[in-house]
Order: structure tokens, then sequence, then C-alpha cells
């Protein structure tokens, strides 16, 4: 449930804007990594201390700023004061419980969201809170933990391919939302795979096991969904194109952007209807399977019960059972048994049970 | 599930506007076939290059240019060239797991949407994509194989019947939409007989094939409403005639358009509810019926459980037993245990077990 | 499945607005009747061909031309010719699969709906495509077939009863709604009977046909709601009164009308919701009645195979059995198969089966 | 089932605007009660015709006429006359299966809603239509019989306490609305006491009464959220004051009864999550309680039946059985019946069922 | 049920604003503590009435006044006059039963909302009405009862730490409101827990006890949705700043407090889901397990049925029963039965009952 609802009762009672990291602590030291380009030049860093990419913030040039690690409350809190951000979205960037949202503060954007991974080993998607402040030249980012999905953008950025050593800071910040909403389909893929492998299985087995396995699938998409239904609204916002700091010309690209994030969530809701339909067809699975059970329970008891009937009744040790004397009586039973049986079988058939 | 989610994660680290076809390659070589016509004339020519079909974009006569085949990167990237198409729209046209959408980019009008068939064999419904670029004077359009629902327009557009020659591209756009929207009810049909034919057999049949033939049409109608939700927007969109492209009188030919894609949607929701609703009726049967099993179990047991104890008794071996000596001792058992069968039989018949 | 969705296949590849009656052709010969009425003169007539109507296009009085049967193309082209009518208009009016709807198109309103008729010895609700259009002086109306409900409303204009013959042809149109709206009540109210008499047996009454009584009388249902649903939101439109065809004195009964048809829609829902309860009430019973069975089979099965046991044991033949030999051997039997047997019945007492 | 639909079939095919009574004739006669007030003086009166009434319609002091009993056609009509109200409203003043709606038509006022109680005896709600008609100065009101939740109001305005002889017609208004929806909170209370009850007894109890019992409480559920759901819309448009016959100060009033309709509103859907909640609960038990008979079926016939096949071997009568000579033969049957009865006891402790 | 609805029936009947306190009394004489700040100095008191407090309302220092205690109405009635307030709010205040809502009088805003608290020993959710009155430079409050969540805020403001003192009354309103709303979390937290320790049995456990442990979780979900669940509408409407009483720098903060609690909805959605979810896979399990039960009964049942049959055959006392005289007879009835026994064996093995 940790993953549904982040600790943060110990931010209650504090006061708002008081800066405290709530999450896991996923990193040992914060890692600084900056870069700074435009059509003719890059350079590519990583400052021991915040305060080394102030100057950044007047260039001309486009820089991105990505913070890895938030448990270190100063180092946020001198951030904050550097590109004036406000108490609030330091909090929230601290509080890595945040659902996905933008936030149009005039002087920059903010937008929350989350990187998304499918843990093998356990089977679990995990989410890690992507932050994003987009100023006039610069975007800062911060992540939970070292280690990412956007090593492809940096290397377009060093090799100068395509458009984006063209484009300002709002195209930067877009390729860093579409990078991230790419990777949701290669979860989404993975988690397709899951989907494919039980309706194969549905049919044939109806072990407790796969019970599990439907139960933790359905847990695994909704909060698959969780995680991404509010972006929808968010990046609407910012495709709209209202803030001054995204350039009409990038606006077509958020839009791309939020139409995969639309696929995205489609898919989703389409793969909890296909997994819901899947329980009813394995719960009907084992009521068939239990009827298949009760029938050969029944066949069996049903013919053998009379028949032992009649055995049993010519055990008994009357004195005077006539019957018993008949040199014909013992074929004559196993005739009535056979009878019996028989009728039994035709009952059967008729009622399509064999 | 891969009808349910392309295999995008190829195109995850890509720049944005990457061109990379998502899908199957379904067909050997890209066909041009290129449709030129005004009121006097009709031209119809296979181009073997893309670059032949340039000129057209200028002359005053319609130009209806299909591609059928995405997969050809180069072909697809001249085309965006000569047409002035965005980068993003050409990534739209190659990676087939789009969901319908329209886009107004003020000099051409992009749609995308689903052609969908009803694979007899696999008992599949089978989408393809179909994409359409409205420019001043020529539609383009993009399959992703050969062979196509228009050849009907194709023959119209030749014979000159209609209003079709008479019109400019965007009612031939619309022509393209209809065929379409119409060939869904075509498809809605042929799963309204698995409906038809599932309420048949529902109440007489119980068989675990059933439980599959119903999952599968449920998934089936999972996938067309998939396929065709988003198209309503879209329509809706176009149909508002806010395009400089859509002239006012073909608007109502879109509404119309519009007006049965709803009625396919609603037809698809309302089956859905009646899949569901047989899914009900399937699972209750499967419970009478072992209700009936249950009975005739207890039925036979309840009546010669008792009446076996009583043979038993008299089966036993005690010297002192006053009864085996009595010389109606053994017609007294008989009496005795039509008794207790007639009790019996009596109480399930009050129970109307009987 | 038919009633769900109409055979219109044969439409696709057609030309919009190519004329093919798409349902079921329910009459042999097409009927016209026309009513042409002002305050004071009324005048009825039956006129064999369509043309005889064009003249009164032109005239102040309002007229009424009522079409029974879709299918003679050619006069139903004849009439769209001569009432200015859109291709696309006699399309729909041909298709009698449409969803009701309105449609303004300035010269003339369009409305398209459904009478509904309970077919008493199938159980089936029926439904019948009846189209309207309004122009200035006169009231278009196409039925499938000869027989509706408006004997009521042509007695009142021949008698000249009410504000109908003082009114225009908007009131007219609005007279006809209302009585297919009103019209649904008593669908609706044979439908109430249904759900009424189920209620009363669904206690009693765990036998099959019970659940094919529910299956069908959702289906129907489902099948109204399809029917009625969009038809609010057409009156909605209508009600608001933007056409200069609905005069604002009229738009108050167009209220009247919209306000009754949703009515109807909130009972049909709740209905719906009344018979899904019964459904699960049905389960449940069937469930309870299986556990009664159980139970029997249980007490007695609990009971006698015990003392049957007991009984196998003396009937052994053994020769040191001492039990055998004792004179009070066989009376003790006996005591051990009562006290065994009243340890069971106090356990069920105690357990409450009994 | 009647009283979700009302026998409206009478007026089908009459004109709109027909006065039929639809509903129980609950009144012998029409009672006429005025009080007419104002800050100095109050009088009281029983008028035996309507007529007696019209001349207070012009006085400046607040008149409230109250008419119990709708059936008298004539009376109705003439007071639509005397108040010059639009025909449509009598109709449905008269015609009791209304939905609760607020029209404003310019001159006056039309609000329907129901009054709600509970019928102890039958453990039904009782939905009585109350129509309200807000002139200027004055407030007609239709109930369908005499006894209503009014008598408090009457003697507040008799006394001349509160706010109520100092404010005009409009608070009269908003007092018989707040007086109507304050009792719906005292007919909830008592089904709040059903489902207390019912949760109570819902893990204890699995027989077929609370079954019944359940379904009846969702039925009124739903019976109650059907009249009072659509007040909420009637209410909001009253509340939004854009009418002139509502004063600004009386717009608050009717915004906190808009408050208590959605918190009634809110609660019934709370109750109908509940009850489906202990449906499932109940359903739940049931099956547990079978499996629990299951398991004691299972573990005498699993014990006993083998140990009576052995039992039955050595009833045998076979020349050649040398067991049967042995002298420890007889105790050796016995040591084997305990070890294979233990060997099942173990078995079931692992399996916990025991 | 208490919890869901209060008992107002005592104020039905009542003329509006008449106070009367609806719910428990929980506290024995009402307190009143104020705080009075401005950034240089800060006083608090409790006098011993609230006209003591009157003197604030007009002093340019923000004046915040908590009363614990709704029972006594002259109390107040008196606050109620001292600060202008209308008598429906006092009406509100006093009546627990009330849904968060926020309303714009325009002199001052009135807030009502709940605070949570977590009930450990009876494993419920328990919810105190909140009460907030915003005036130009005060902040009234009313509680149920002693005890609050605001404690670290009173300390905040004793030490003059961060914004709160340099700030007006609006501030403080959403201190108030950010205090309350971070204490869901808290409670959401102790939800989580149970949902999560549910997850870990529901595999393992399928005893009636985890039934009644899903049923309370959902009726407390159900609980903590119905009183949160208004609230975003209202912080919705306060963030919208349009009134003069919030500050557009105070506007930033309150949307925090709207996204904190939409996350707090969002949550317990997932959580209902989640519990849903569960309920399904306990419902699974219980059938699963009685199909385990079903197996070994059948498996046993049917193994030893026909071999007793075989044994109760040669126990009959037939004079002519070759069998018996054969020397190997017994040995071979021991062979038949094994060789029976090995059938019934693999025949289950290869149904995978064994």
């Amino acid at each position: 449930m940790l993953r549904f609802i982040k600790k943060i009762s110990k931010t209650s009672g504090l006061p708002p804007g008081a800066l405290v990291h709530v999450g896991e602590r996923k990193v040992e030291n914060i890692r600084i990594r900056v870069i700074d380009y435009d059509e003719a030049h890059i350079d590519e860093r990583e400052p021991s201390s915040i305060e080394e990419c102030f100057p950044y913030k007047e260039t001309p040039a486009v820089t991105w700023i990505n913070i890895d690690g938030l448990h270190e409350v100063e180092t946020i809190k001198k951030t904050g004061v550097g590109f004036g951000l406000h108490p609030l979205v330091l909090e929230d960037i601290m509080n890595t419980g945040q659902r996905p949202k933008m936030e149009d503060l005039e002087e920059y954007l903010f937008v929350v969201l989350k990187m998304l991974t499918y843990d093998d080993k356990e089977g679990l998607v995990r989410a890690e809170q992507f932050s994003l402040v987009l100023g006039p030249h610069w975007v800062l980012s911060f992540q939970e933990k070292v280690g990412d999905v956007f090593e492809p953008l940096r290397e377009r950025l060093r090799k100068g391919k395509g458009r984006i050593r063209k484009r300002g800071a709002d195209y930067l910040l877009y390729a860093l939302l579409d990078t991230i909403v790419d990777n949701y389909f290669v979860v989404l893929e993975r988690i397709a795979q899951d989907v494919e492998s039980l309706e194969e299985r549905i049919m044939i087995d109806t072990t407790s096991d796969l019970l599990q396995t439907i139960h933790y699938l359905k847990r695994e998409l909704i909060f698959f969904r969780k995680s991404i239904w509010p972006l929808r609204e968010a990046l609407s916002a910012l495709e709209r194109g209202e803030s001054d700091l995204v350039q009409e010309k990038t606006a077509v690209y958020l839009r791309d952007v939020y139409d995969h994030t639309i696929q995205v969530v489609d898919t989703v809701e389409t793969f909890r209807d296909m997994v819901s339909g899947m329980l009813d067809v394995y719960l009907s699975s084992v009521s068939n399977r239990m009827n298949e059970v009760m029938k050969v329970l029944t066949i069996i008891a049903t013919i053998f019960i009379p028949i032992t009937f009649i055995a049993g009744i010519y055990g008994m040790n009357f004195k005077n059972m006539p019957e018993l004397e008949w040199s014909w009586g013992y074929p004559l039973v196993w005739c009535v048994i056979f009878v019996i049986g028989l009728i039994m079988v035709l009952y059967f058939k008729k009622r399509k049970w064999l």
C-alpha cells in the first residue's frame, strides 16, 4: 500500500512550505548535472554545489539542470531561493506523493509527473516522482534517484541531431515529457504480455495461483491508472498554450504528448475491462469444474447405492427368506443389478451427464 | 493483445518526428495510386515514385493520392516534404497504434481512423489504420496494405455518377469517411449474428465452450469500441466546420457520418450490455444445473441410505436376534422399507424436488 | 438482434443520398393521406400519387401529409423534389435503423423517432420508425406501415375540438410528438406489469424459466431505452426554440413533451435497476435452495453412515467375536445406534440445521 | 410497480391540457383552506367553492390557498381560469405521476415535488404529489389528500412567530419547501433504522427472509431516490433567483433547502452503496454456510466409507477366508479401523477442516 | 448508521434559523479561546463569555476565536448577533450533520468541513464538524468538543515562526484548512494499514471473520468518502478567489489544500477499488475451498462405493453361489478391488484431481 499513499503524516502539523522529504531515500548523495546549450555549443558539467548553477539563469543559452536525490533539504532550499521558486513548489518537489499536475506561476511553469518502471522480480510497477520547472531559458528537473530514461535525449543534445538544439527551453520541456510518456508504453507492453499469458491460461487452469495473478494484475493496473490519469488534465492545460513560456510552435508537440497520454489511459482502461472479464471467466471455470466433480460423484453414487442395497437385502440372516433357497436366485440378483445400472446410465445419457 | 497495444517501444528514446514504422509490415512494396478528376475529365495512374505526384498539388482538379504500405520511410518522408506535412503528422501516419483523431493544421486537415474487417477464420475483428490528409485540392490517404473497401467509390468516380465529380476535395474526404463508417455496419452485423446465435444457445447449453465464446465476443466488442469510440469526437470537431478547407455544404454530409458513428457506438454498447446479461444467464444456468445434479444425488442417497441400514441390521450375526426367527420377519422388513421409501418420496414431493 | 441493428450492409458502398429502403417491407402499397385544415374548414383525402399533394405546399392552410410504407423509392424521391428535401434526409427516412434525432435545415425541420408497440404474443417491444418534416405550413410524416396511434388526433382535427385547428403546423408537429410519447407510457405500463408479476414470483419460484423471463425483460428494457434515449436530446434542441418554424407559444408545449420523455427514460432506468436487483435475488434463492438440498443430504448421510458401519461390523463372520455371543449384544447395538443418532440430531440443532 | 409508474394510459390520445386526474382518488371531497396574512393580521377560512378565493389574488396581503384532493376536474379548471394558469400546468397538477420540477412562467412559478411518508405497516415509502404555484402575493398548493406536515407552519403563521409574517409570498413558498425537505430526513431516519438492524443481522442470519428484507430495502431506496433526485435540479434553478417573483434575500434560504436536498440524495446514495455491500456479505455468508455443511458431510463420509468397506469385506461368505479363522482377526480389524480413522482426522487437521 | 445521518428529525417543523443542537453533546461546558496577534504581538485568552470577544472584531490585528461545544444555544445566538451572522449560518453551525460546503455571504465567508479521527478501539472513522467564519480581521471556529489537531499551529503562532504572523485572517483560514486536510492523510494511512494487512490475509484465510473485516473496511471507506467528497467543490470555489476577503497571494495556498484534498479523494477511490477486488478474491477462495472439499469427498466415495458393493455381493446368503466355494474366490475379490481402485486413481490423475 505504501506505493498508493506515501507516509506524509510526518508533515502533518508543520507550517506550509515546510521542507520535509516524503518518501524513501533512494540515493546516497545528491547529484547535480548541468547541460547548457544553444545551436552552436554544448557544455556538460557536474557541479558540486547548486550555487554554481545560478549564473546560468541569466544566460540566453538553454540550461537543463537535473538534480538526482531529494533528501538534502538545504540544497533544495537553496535551489528555491536561487531560481525564485515558491515555497509550496519546493514542498511539492520534496513530497513524492504528489498527483501529476501542472501549475502556471507566471514566472515559471511547474509540472509534476511519474516515471514508471516495471520491476520484473516482484511483478510490480514502480513509480518515481519527476518534477520539472520551466523558466525562460532554463529547465530544472528533480528525480528521486540516479538513473533515468533520458540518456538517448542527452545523446541527441550532444550530437546536435534534430530540432532540439535550435529550439528553446519549452522544447526541452516537451522532449522530457515525451520521453517519459513514451516510456509508459514500454511498461504497458510488459503488462500486455501478462494480460496475454493470463488469457491463454484462463481456460485451462483453475488453480488458486491464477486467482492471485489476476488480483495482482488488477492491482498493478489500478496503480498505473492512478499514476497517469491526472496527467491528462495537466498536459491539456499545458497544451492550450496559455503560458508565455510555451511558444505556439511547441504547442503542437505538446498536443502530441497529450494524445499519447490519452492512448495510454485508454489502453489501461481496456486492460482493466479485459482482466475483469477474465476474473468472470475464471470464476465460471471454477463453477464448471465443481459441476464436473459433482456429476462424477452423483453418477457413481446413484448407480451403486441402489444395487448395494439389494446386496444388503440378501445378506440378511432371516430364517425364512425363500429367495435364498432358489437355485436361480443368485443369477437373478445379478440381472436385477444390471437392469438397474442400465436404467441409471440411460437416465444420465438423457440428461447429458455422460 | 498486440491488437490492443502496438509495439511502439522501438520508438521510445527517438527524437519526436522520427519516422519508424510501428506495426506489422503487411505488404511487399509500396503502391501509389493517383486519381485526378474534375467534372469534365478523370485520369487514373499508378506512378512508380511519389515525386511524380507533386505537380498535382498545384492543379485546380481534385487529386486523390492513395499509398498502400507504410514501411518505406524514404517514400513517406518525401511525401511529407512534397506536400508540406509536419514531422509529427508523418510520425502518426507510420505509427499504426494511433487513436482515431482529427487535427486542423490550417494548411491541411489530418484525420486518422481505423478500417475494420471481421476475420471469419479466427473470429477476430481486425483493424487497419487509415490516415487522411486533406489539402485545398488534394487528398492523401495512407493504408497499411493493398486492398480496401473503396472500389465502389472509385467506380462512381470513373462513371461520373452522383455529386462526387462536381464537388471539391472536401467531398472526397467525406466520401472516404462515409465508406469506412458504412463498413463498420457490415462488421457489426457479423457480430450481431454471433450475439444472436449466442442468445439461442445460452439457455440450453452450459458447456465450457460457451463460456469461451462469451469471453471472445466480449473481447471483440471491447476492441471494436476502442477502435471507434474516439472517432465520434474527431468527426464532431470536423463537422462543426471550423476549417476553411471544408465547405459549408459539405458539413451537412459530415454530420450524417457523425450520426452513423454514434449509431455504431450505441449499438456496440447495447451489445456489450446484452452479452454481459448473457454471462449472468450462463452462470445462473450452471448453478441451476448443479442444483439439479445435487437433487438427484440427494434423492437417491436419502432414500437408499436408511433402508440399506435396515438391511445391514439384519445382516448382523448376533446369536440372540429374535426377529430373525419370526416367520413373517422378512416380509415385515420389506414393508418397513417401502414405508420409509414412501415417506421420503412424499417429502420430496412436498419440497417440489420431484 | 435484427431489432437492434437493421441490415444496412446493402447500402454500404453506395453514394450518399442513395435511396434504398432499409428494413422489412411491411406494407403492400404506399398509402398517402392528406388532411388540410384551418380554423374554418377541414379537408381529408387519399390521393393516388404524391404529385397531387404539391399544391398544398403553397396554401396558407395547415396540411398534414402522411405516407405509410417506405419501399417505393420513386415516390419518396418525388416527395423529396416536391418539398425541397435534402437527399440525406430522404436517405434517413428510408433507412429505418436511425437513432431518434432532430435536424434544423432552416427551410424545414426534420425529426426522426420511434413508435413503440408491445407485441403480447412474443413478449417483445416492437419499434416502427416515424419521420417528420415540418415546413412553414405543412407537416410530412412517414411511417413504415398502415396503422398508427393518431386516430384520436385525427378525430380531434375533424371535430375542431381544442386548440389544434387554431394553431399552425408547429402545433401539429407537437401534437404528433405528444401522441407518440404518450404511447410510450402505454408500453411502459405493460412492462411494469411484467416487472410486478416477476417480483411476486421471484421469492417462491427458482426454475430456469424465471431466469429466462428475467433475461427477456432485461433485453426489452435495453431495447426500449435504446429506442428513446436519444430522443431527449432531440426534443431538448427542439424546445430551445431556435428555429423560426416553431413559435414561442408552442415551445412551452414541446417542453411538456420533453418532460414526459425524461419521465419515461427515468422509469426505464428504475426498472432496469429493479430487474437487476431481482436477478440477484433469484441467484441467491438458487444458492439458498441448493443449501437446503445439501443440508438434507448431509443430515441423512451423517446420521446413517456411522450406524450402518456398526451394523456392518457385526455382520462380519469372524470366528472369535465375543459380542455376538452375549445375550444382550443385539439390544446394546440398538442402544448405541440410538445414542449416536441422538448426538447427531443435537449437533444439527446446535448448528441450526434442523 | 404502480408507485413507479402511474396509470396514465387513460390520458393517451387526449388533447394536451386535457384535465384527467391520474392517480388514486384519495379523498371524498375537495377541501379548500385559505390563510390570508400580513404583518398585522391573519385570517383563516375554509371556503366552499374556489370562486370565493379569487378576490384574494388582488389584495397586497399574502394569501395561501391550499386544495386537498385532485379528482374534481371542474374545481381545478376554475382555479386555472381564476389565477390565469396555463392548461399544461393544470394537467401536470392533476397527473400525479410528475417528476419534481420547477417552471418559470414569468407571471407565476410552478413547482412540483413529492411529500414522502413511511408506511410502517407495509414497510413502504409512500409518495404524495405536492404542487405549488407562486404568484406575486399568493401561493396555491395542491395535495392529493387531506392531512399534511404543515401544521407547525400554520401554527407559526397564526402566532406570528419568526420572520414569516413579515415576508412575502416567496418566503411562504420557501417555508413550504423547507418543511417538505425536512420531512425527508424523518423518512430517511426510519430507513436508516432498517439499514442498521439489517447490518446487525447480516452476519448471523442467512435465511431467505433476510434476502427479502435486503431486496425490499433496496427497492425503497430506489423509489426514494427516484422521488427526490430531480428536485435538486429544480431547486437549483429556483435558487439561482432568475425570477422576479423571488426576492434576493429569499434566495439564500432557498439555497439552504437546496443544500438539504443534496444531503438527502447523498445519504440515499450512501445507503444504496451499503445495502449493496450487505447483499454481497449475505451471499458470501450463504456460500460459507454451504461450505461448512459440505465439510461436515465430507468428514463423516470420508472417515466411515473406508471402514465400512472393511467391515463389508469380512462379512463376505467365502469358504476360504483365512483371516476369519485367526483368533486375533477381529481385534486386528478394530485396530485397522482406528488407524484409518486417525489418519483421516490428522489429514483434516492439516487442511484446517477441523 | 447514526454517523451517516444525524438525528435531525427534531428540527423538522421548526422555523428556519431555529437554533437546535443536532448531534451528540460531547462536552460539559462551552470553552472559548481567543488568540489575537499581529506581526509584533500575540495575546492568548480564555474569556468566560462570548461578549468579551466582540471588541476584537474592530481591531486591525488578526483574531482567532475558537469555540468548543455547540449545545449552548444562547452563546451561539449571541455570537451570531455580535458578529452579524445570518440565522441560517448559525443553524448550520449547530446542526452537525452538514455536508462540507463554502458560502460567500459577502461580509464574511462560511466554511463547514469535517475533522476525522480513527477510533482504534472500534475500528471506526469518527467525524467531528468544524465550522469556520472568516471576517475581515477575524476567524471564528466552532468545534463539537475540546481537543483538536491545531496545537502545532498555535505553537507556530506563539513562536512567530514562518509566514503566519505576517499575514492576514485569510492566511489563518488557510492554515486551519491545511491542518485538517493534512490530518486526513494520517487517518488514510491508518486505513492503508488495514487494507495492506487484509491483502496479506486474503489468500490464506477464508473464515467468516475476514468477510466481516472486508465489510467494515468498505463501510469506513464509504464514510470517509462521504465526509470529504463535497469538500473538493467547496475548496475549488474558495480557491477561485472570487471573494474580497481572500487575497490573491493566499489563493495559491488554497490551491495547494485543494490539490491535497483531491489526492485524498483519489486514494480513497483507489482503496475502494482494491477492497472490492479483495472481496472478489475472497469469494473465489471460498469457492475454490469448497471445490477442494468436494474433490476429496468424491475421490473417497468414488473409490469405495463400488468396492463396498462387491463386498456386499459376496456377503449375500444365497444357497447357490458357486464363487463362494472356489478356493481362490477370496483372493480374486481382492484383485478385482485393487483393479477397480487403480482405474479410479488413474482417472483422477487424468482429470488432475490428484
